[in-house]
Parts: structure tokens; sequence; C-alpha cells
């Protein structure tokens, strides 16, 4: 028996619509499908494959720990998710061996800032894999905000909102164009940061970009009071044109 | 008579299987089609899309001027350009205010990096505009070479190998993950900088990131001879591996 297939499977930033012909025949083919979830949650990836899949196909939920009582920067968190990548791989690895062919679904695109990727580098040395290329959260947010992000020779960053404001300042100034993500409860910050750059009047505030109940207003309009975690804030580029 | 649409369609990098469900539904909506093209060249969006055209649709190929007499730094090619632009635009307007769908149909993302954000900036505040994100060619790329390319609080930064190369220098040691873009006749430059960086030993060399004949390989072992211009280099992050 041949070894199987290892897929990750960009399927979008979340509109249905934004899934590639190349991710739906992937789901089609596909003998097991995988997906990460929270405890308690369906994945939105798991919501945009539904109507992709095989009655019959096998489905393996991979289930964050919940690991709400040990602190994010101690030693203990990072364990806990070493050992769950761990375990996902090796489901995953028991399908392989049997020659199946397994696709992981992946909101967005699954080497941009995925947990696919710690599959990936786990089972990639191993087992033949193939990717999926996917339409971007980020490209999604733009697009519904009809904004050109960058252009020419700009220079374009994305800066996790979890920078120290000082550095998020700094980077800002230094970027022609950029987009903030995991905002969440680091808004007022990034405001700061953005306004200390100069870059705040530019600055558009987004939640749930390609949902039908998306939310984009100018940063500058959005209090600082309830920002959900997957919220960004892009800041345009392009100043000089034609 | 009501006014038409302009709708911006992404198509994807290349692999004509990358293009989206809401791409190939506005490709079969729409009354014309328009797409840019060089003289004595056919545009790669319009090989994508072709498969998904009505045989009926209106057609606008847009011509970039043969600017080959005019030095690109002066002032005589950018008016060139803009001027290139205006009318493609006045074209696009005309069936607008007959009130037809026209798809202007983009290799990539429309608003990242496209010739389509010239015909935005002058048609969006007079009609309405949509926009059908799509997957990019720097995706197309590191999923073809099946590199992570950056996870977690990685700053990311997509950088024109146009910069000078001490600014190319610093902003690779400043970033955690990157991508270079349009290498061309710079390639021996962004080598130098890299090395500078201390970058160099992971970047990786791609051309036609998606395409069948695609080539890429370690930068370290590419000569400095023949770089085309969209050829692009991949500088993987997410150094600190769980």
């Amino acid at each position: 028996m041949s070894a199987g297939k290892l897929i990750g499977v960009g399927v979008g930033p979340g509109d249905p619509e934004l899934i590639t012909l190349k991710a739906i025949r992937a789901l089609a083919e596909a003998d097991v499908i995988a997906h990460f979830a929270k405890a308690g949650n369906v994945s939105h990836a798991r919501t945009i494959a539904a109507r992709h899949l095989r009655p019959e196909i096998i489905e393996l939920s991979l289930v964050y720990p919940v690991t709400t009582e040990l602190p994010k920067c101690g030693d203990g968190y990072r364990d806990a998710l070493r050992d769950f990548y761990d375990e996902a791989a090796a489901a995953i690895a028991a399908h392989l061996d049997a020659g199946r062919l397994v696709a992981v679904i992946c909101e967005g695109d699954p080497l941009f800032y995925g947990s696919y990727m710690h599959l990936h580098t786990r089972l990639a040395p191993r087992f033949p894999v193939e990717i999926v290329a996917g339409v971007t959260g980020m490209s999604g947010c733009w697009s519904a905000a009809g904004t050109p992000i960058a252009q020419g020779d700009d220079v374009f960053s994305v800066l996790p909102a979890t920078l120290p404001e000082d550095e998020l300042a700094r980077r800002l100034s230094d970027a022609d164009a950029a987009v903030v993500m995991k905002v969440g409860r680091h808004l007022p910050k990034v405001r700061r940061a953005l306004n200390a750059s100069g870059r705040l009047a530019r600055a558009i505030y987004i939640e749930r970009g390609t949902m039908a109940d998306a939310k984009l207003i100018p940063l500058a309009a959005k209090p600082d009071d309830d920002a959900p975690y997957f919220a960004i804030v892009l800041v345009p580029g392009w100043e000089k044109r034609p």
C-alpha cells in the first residue's frame, strides 16, 4: 500500500464564494478532512467547506486544549500547545500511513499565519504534501472596504497588535502601507501608535471583513470599547498617486 | 436606464484552478470584460479567465503605451501613463453609462499592487463598484514552494527590489519574514542585501511560481545572470518554532 497525501487547503476569508476551484477539487477527492476548532465552536473553515464534502468523508476535528488556567506567555501554555500539535499530527499520520488523502482545511491561506503550519512542519518531512493557496483574510478585508492597499514601489507590512507601542509607531512610520492584525484589547494602543506615526486619519477598522455582518469604519470614528481579537486595521499606502 | 457596475475581478496567481467561485460568477454575468496587456502580448489574466466568458461578451483590451523612448523616471513617462489610464477609464465609463456590467480582470488580487487600482480611483467616485478578492502571486509562490512564510507575532514585509541596497538590507534585518518583488536586474543587489542582513541562507528564488514550468531554488544556488522582472524572493519567518 502506498502512503497517502496531505493537502493544506485554503478556503478563503469567510465568504463561501471566495473558495477556489482547486480547493473544491481537493475537498471532493479527500478521504479525510481535518480542521482546527475551539472547544464548543464550529470552525469557520468547516462551515465554508461543508457544501463541497462527500457524504462518506471521514472527519477529524482538532480541538484546541482549554488552556485558560495557564498564562499565555508561560512554558506550561507553550508545552500544552506543542503536545496538542504533536497529537494532531499523529492522528493525521495514522490516516496517511493507511494510504488516505487527508485535506486540512484552513481559513485564508494555509502558510500565512495559519495553524496548519504546525502540522506541515511535523508531517512534510515524512509524507507527500500539497498546498492549495487561498485568499487571505486581509485581501478579503481591503476588497470589502474597496480600499487600494499598496501600489508600485510601496513597502507593505503586516504588524501584530501585540507589539510594544513605540515599536508599532516606528514600524507604521517606516512602511507606506500596513495591516495591523489581532487588534482586540490592543485597540487603544494601536490608535496611539497610528496617531504618533501620523497615519490615524487614513486608518480603517474592520470586523468580520467578508461576512454578511461586516463592520467597516474609519478608525477615528471607532470607540476603544469592544474590538474582537480578529479585528484588523488597514493603513492604505499609495500616497503619491499619478 | 440605470448606471452599470464596475467589478475588479482577481483571477489568482496563474494556475487556472486558483480562481474563486465569486470570480467565475462575475465573469459569467459580465456584459464587458476589460484587461491590461502589453503590445503584442496576451494578458495572463485573459488566459486564466478565457474558459469562463460568455461567447457574446464585449471585450476591451487596454494596451499599455509603448514608452521605450521615454526614460522611466521622467515626467514624459509618467504623463504618458496617466493619459493612458485616463483614456482606459473613459472607455470603461462609456460602457457603465450605457448600463453595462464591466469586469476588469486582474492577475492576483485587484487592490494589491495591481494596475486595476488606477481605474478604481478614477471610476469608484462615479459608479457602483465591487471587488472580488483573489489569491495573490506571493501566496501562489510560497504554496508552490511548500514554505511556511509567517506565523504568530511575526512581522511580515513586502519590499520592492528597486530600493537602495542599504535600505533593503535594513528592512530585511527589521522584518521576521519578507517577500522581495520585481527582482529582475536587481538580483545581485538583493543577494548582497540578504547577505548583509544574515538572511541569504533562508532565501528562496522563484520564477513563474504557480505555472507548470515554475523554477524554485535556494537563492544561494541561483546565478546572478538572468532573473526576469516578475521573479520574487521569499524570506521565510517563524524562526522560533515551538
